[in-house]
Order: C-alpha cells, then sequence, then structure tokens
C-alpha cells in the first residue's frame, strides 16, 4: 500500500507535533501534562504544539474547542471528531463502497451501491469510483483529510500501481492518478492499497477482538484474498504482493481460475462456486438454506470447508499464526465452517497438537475493507498533523 | 530456535564489548579509533576493552597477539581464528553431523556419519550424538564457547523442546538437557534449532550468493523443510513452528504422510518418493541417471518439479518472496528442475508477470544446516562476548 510522502521539509516541530497527537490519541482524555510526560517534550512546547493542534481543529480540550482562541489548559485533551476525516474507498467486483472515519475512529456515513464492475473497462468503473468520492465529500461538511482506496487486486508498493485484479480483468492501472485527475480532491494523500490487506487492519483496528496482533484475516468474496498481520504489523511482503491466498493451488485436478492456474482455492471455493452449487442466488439465501439443514447448501459449504481448510493448513504450516479471522461472505456462514475448518487444520498443521488454532468471525463482514481503508487514512494524518496545522496557521 | 540468555547482570561493559566486537566483525582490519568511530565509544574504553578481547583470544592484532601483554596499537584488528569456536550439530534422520567453526567463519573441521536414526529410540540416537560431539571437541584443541544443534522437526521457541519431528519418530524431546547430561559441555549455551532454519542462515551468511536476504530455502532431504528470511532475519512464526513447506497439502488424492495427513510435498516428493519412482538406490546414482538421460530418472524429476512448483507457487503467492534457493537432494538435481519449476511458478503465481522469481542452487547443500548452526554458535559469542572476556580475566 503507499504511503503519503512527506510534502516538505522535515522539521522539529513535524516531529514534535506527531508525538502530541500521537500521545492524545493513545490516551483520550490526557492533558497537556500528562503529554509532557509521555513525550519527554516541554509543557510550554506541549501547550503551543496543542494550541495550534486545536486551532486546526485536530484536537479537542474537554469543552468544545473554541476556535477564536486556546483552549483551557490542564484539562483533557482527545482527537477532534469535527476534524479532518479519513475516506475509505473499496472498489469491489460487484460493489462501490465509500465511508468517511473521524480522528476518534468513529464511522460518519458510509455508503455502498452495488454495481457490476466486471462487465466494465477501468475507465467507466474509476468514473463511478469518481463519483461516489464527490457524493462522500458533499454529503458531510468535514474536510477529507486523506483518503485510502482498497482494490481486488496486486498493488505494487513501490509505484503504487494496481498491477492486476483478475476479477476485474484490470492490468496495470494508476488508479492514484486517475482518481486525482477526475475528483477535487487536490493534494490530499491518496494510498491504494489492497482490499484483503485493509479489511485485516479494519477488523484489527475496529473488530472488537481482545489480543488480536497475529493473525490472517480471509476477505472470501467473489475474489479472496488475505492479510497477514505479525506483531500487529501488516506484512505485505517485499513488492507488496503477499497474501494471496486466494491462488493458493488446492486441487491438481481443479478448474481453471480467472488468473489462468488451475485448481485455486478462488475456483474451488470463491463465493461463485458456492452459490452455484449450493443452487441458490445470493448469499442471504445461502445462510436461509443453511439454517433450514438444506442438503445441497450444506454439501456445498463441506466442500468449501475442506478446500479453504487446505489453503488454510498452507498458511498456518508456512507462518505459523495462531489465529484465522475469517471474513466477507466466509464471516457469513461461519458457523457451519468453524468445526469443519477446525478439524481440517487439526489433521494437517503438523504444529497443531501444541498449539490449536483459534478461528474467528469477522464482525466487520463485508465492510471491513472499506473501514480499514478509510482508518488507515486516519492513522496517516495522526501520524504527521503537521501539514494540517500549517495550512490552518497559514489560511 | 532457543537463544541463549545472559548468565548474569547487564552492565555497560558487557554492552561496549558487544559494540567493539561486532564492529571488529563488521570490517576486519580496522583500526582501534577506527572502533571507536564506529562505536561512538572513547579511544580508551575500546583500547582497554580491546586488549582484554587480544587477552581472552577473541581479536587479533595485525600481527599474531601476545598473551603476555597488551596488543599494538593502531594496527589492524580482526575477530581471532584461535579464539573460541562455534560447534554445529545435525541430527539428520540418516547421518550425524558436526562441524567446528571459528570466529572469522572458517570451518576447522568437519565430519558426517552415515547413521541410520529413523529405527532408534530417541534415547540411543542421543548417545551416538553426545559421542559425535565429544569427538569433535577433542579433535583439535580449541575451546568450543557455543553450541547449536539442528533437528529434523518442530522446536518450540518458547521451550526450546523439539516437539515433534515425524521421520525420527520423536515427540516432546528437550534435546538441549539430553545433551548437556551426556557431555562436558557444561554451561556452554546449546542452541537447539529446525535444521531448515540453520540450512537457510547457513546459505546466507556463507554461501557465497549475492544479494541475498529476502528468500526461502528448501532443505529437500528424506523429511522436507523451509527456512524464511526476510530482511535479513530468519522467520520463524509465533511460536517457532513456520516453515514447514514439507507438509503443505499439493495433492488431496496423494499417499499418507508420516505426519498423519495426505498428499503432503514431503509424501509426493521427498527424497524417498523420488528415489524409488527413479528405481535407483541413492541420489548419486540417481544424478548419474539424470545425466544419461535416463527416462525414470528424468520422469519422476519432473514430478517433483510438479509438486515442488506447487508447494512453491503457495510460498511465493503468501510471501512475495522473490528469490527460492533449492538445498539438499534438490540442490545435487537443480539443472534438471530449474526450467520446469520456473514454468511452474509461472504459471501460479499471481505477481509473476511483474517479478519473475530467481531459483538458486544451494552452494552449501547436505552441509547448510551444520554449517549454520556452527555459524550462529560463533555470532552468539560475538554477539554477546563479555562473558569470555570475563572468565580469561577471572581464570
Amino acid at each position: 500500500m503507499t504511503q503519503p510522502r512527506p510534502a516538505g521539509q522535515h522539521t522539529v516541530r513535524r516531529h514534535n507535533s506527531a508525538l502530541v497527537l500521537g500521545a492524545i490519541a493513545d490516551s483520550p482524555g490526557i492533558s497537556r501534562a500528562g503529554v509532557a510526560a509521555q513525550t519527554g517534550l516541554t509543557k510550554a512546547t506541549v501547550s503551543s504544539l496543542v494550541d495550534r493542534a486545536i486551532a486546526a481543529d485536530l484536537v479537542v480540550d474537554g469543552e468544545p474547542a473554541r476556535r477564536d482562541g486556546p483552549g483551557r489548559r490542564g484539562t483533557s485533551l482527545s482527537l477532534s471528531p469535527d476534524g479532518p476525516h479519513g475516506l475509505g474507498v473499496e472498489i469491489g467486483v460487484d460493489y462501490i463502497a465509500t465511508c468517511l472515519v473521524d480522528l476518534t475512529g468513529s464511522v460518519s456515513s458510509q455508503r455502498i451501491r452495488p454495481v457490476d464492475n466486471r462487465s466494465q473497462p477501468a475507465n467507466r468503473v474509476l468514473v463511478k469510483v469518481a463519483r461516489a468520492i464527490r457524493t462522500a465529500v458533499a454529503e458531510l461538511p468535514v474536510r477529507v483529510g486523506g483518503v485510502g482506496v482498497a482494490v481486488p487486486g496486486l498493488v505494487e508498493s513501490s509505484t503504487g500501481f494496481l498491477r492486476t485484479a483478475p476479477n476485474l480483468g484490470w492490468r496495470d492501472v494508476d488508479v492514484q492518478a486517475e482518481l486525482r485527475d477526475r475528483t477535487d480532491l487536490g493534494d490530499t494523500a491518496i494510498m491504494v492499497g489492497n482490499e484483503a490487506n485493509f479489511a485485516a487492519l479494519g477488523e484489527m483496528w475496529g473488530g472488537g477482538h481482545e489480543d488480536l496482533r497475529d493473525f490472517v484475516h480471509v476477505s472470501g468474496e467473489i475474489g479472496i484474498g488475505a492479510g497477514i498481520v505479525m506483531d500487529g504489523v501488516l506484512f505485505e511482503g517485499v513488492r507488496g504482493f503477499g497474501g494471496e491466498i486466494g491462488h493458493l493451488p488446492v486441487d491438481s485436478k481443479g478448474p481453471q481460475c480467472s488468473c489462468g492456474a488451475r485448481g485455486c482455492l478462488e475456483a474451488m471455493a470463491g463465493q461463485d462456486t458456492i452459490l452455484q452449487q449450493a443452487g441458490v442466488p445470493d448469499v442471504d439465501t445461502l445462510v436461509l438454506r443453511l439454517q433450514d439443514n438444506d442438503r445441497k447448501a450444506v454439501t456445498a459449504t463441506r466442500s468449501v470447508a475442506r478446500w479453504l481448510g487446505t489453503a488454510l493448513s498452507n498458511v498456518v504450516n508456512l507462518l505459523d499464526v495462531p489465529t484465522i479471522v475469517l471474513g466477507g461472505t466466509y464471516a457469513r456462514i461461519e458457523p457451519w465452517l468453524h468445526e469443519l475448518l477446525l478439524e481440517e487444520l487439526n489433521v494437517r498443521v503438523v504444529s497443531a497438537a501444541w498449539s490449536e488454532v483459534r478461528i474467528l468471525r469477522s464482525t466487520l463482514g463485508t465492510e471491513a475493507a472499506v473501514r480499514g481503508a478509510a482508518a488507515s487514512a486516519v492513522r496517516a494524518i495522526v501520524a504527521d498533523p503537521d501539514p494540517f496545522i500549517t495550512a490552518t496557521v497559514a489560511g
């Protein structure tokens, strides 16, 4: 996923602003003296930086911040819900989603539009995505401080290019530049990243799970991807192409996949295959049929569990991760997958006898990616707030 | 792999000794002034620590160090080939290997004894391993400063226990304690680690490859393991059980593996299977037959390439590693595997079009694990030399 670059010269104040905002983000309700103690900065420096952050709507004092003067000293500080927001955008295979999240992590607005992006050239889809962005920006009277765009394909870290999105049929698209050209985002940071990676971050930061620092989040929708998180940090691989669980070969005799190879997990256990095998039009119907113990639905789900279990055994045998979070469609049918997956893992994972793998159900489901994209944009603001402060002072 | 713990109180001198030895290890031929400049320590501190390190046989001055007095000032410093050595031990499925490496990384002696450890209880094998250690220690008039023991199984990081070694039939063996009881190693540090992990480190440090920092080293012998190295650091997984490539399921209809599951890579493409399919008694004969273009040998190798390619596609799709190093038996037949593996990877790796995977042949082959184990012991001495210095001063 591409990270926003510093816009100008690195200064001491820039570094200190980040320290102060980080301390407030970690401990909402902290006092100025507390920030000073935690950061090692002097109280005078902290006070001055906090005042500027309040003026820039990044921070609020215990009582609503007054725009015309400094906040009150010594009272409790927290990130401002009225400050710059992070905008999350997801270009799904069959939907476009947007989501605005404030600095405190709360969702201010969210929207999902079903669209069949598979039958469309990239150009056409990006026009619709740009329209969705403009609508989201216009909807609320907030400033968008950063944008995260989740795409269902391989994003090269060094260039930020979407190299391939097999389910969209896209290759080598500079999503960032295309969206910048089609919107009024100006020089607002736009990070493009793999949807499965954003989904894993979304689930870690906002899924409400306890003790979730080493895990693999599986985003099972039409495409299947995985976000690998180790010790709280996203693992993307050397070039950003890691986590492609959908293209793990699970059945050497399986059908051809959208990537061109045979018997990939996605071809064996992707959403299209499940629905077709269960003879149902959508996931809602699948869940209803499973609740009724319908034979075809149950058989299709058993087959999914087997192939997904095979792929996850690969993941656990290689990475020794203790936790798997099932997201997307898999989250919807998790109750029917849980035991079967555990059985498969217990047979196939060499270390299973010493450390049983934990399977969790994603609480955000299909929203995880767009939420993670928005939250990533928010975290980028908190990690480098100075441009927002400077803009306020200059303006 | 278990790391040696500090024996006593952490002191400033201990830290500084490590800094000084690290600087000398990184830049052989460096002067005392150079060490001071690189570490930020004063020249007086460096001189005093260097003199102690010379007295302890850890460092030599340009000319052979005199044991009865301080070395000459300003001349070139390097690690001593006569100082404490690292002892590498490998408990293979069908051999026991030992190897002594000096502080500069040179191999002082090496020995491999063919033994069929598969038909033996752990107890029996450990008696032989202890004998091999005693022989290695007695062979040269050097001090053994640390021991690395490579085992073909899962070693739990938190306990150092060998949890399972399917090809040996071992479970829950405290190899470290067993070997300490049976040898005169006293309180010498003993690190037990997975052979595939040690092999990857051995290849990185001593294989002579350029630019080898992100790679997977596949140790294909009777068992198949992988050592995953990212940015120059071994990745072991949360509990130390990562890299179990031998038990990746590659053929859902394949035969049963030693681990109990079906169609694991090891069952489809392990050394026993290759030799059996090629109708040859050993790897030397296999290579001769391949050179003669023998049909059965070629067919067996093609089958190996296919299944190994499937497993490696899993690895690259998940981890996005740019380089694969083929070790063990696979190194011997690498010329016949190379093209076939690349073909398989190019079909199955989603990112292949943007970044072709590089396949290298291990230069250390079956020696990689024991060399890596010895080199790990050496690096542990350099990383914490103080106990060796203190022992000299006290003695």
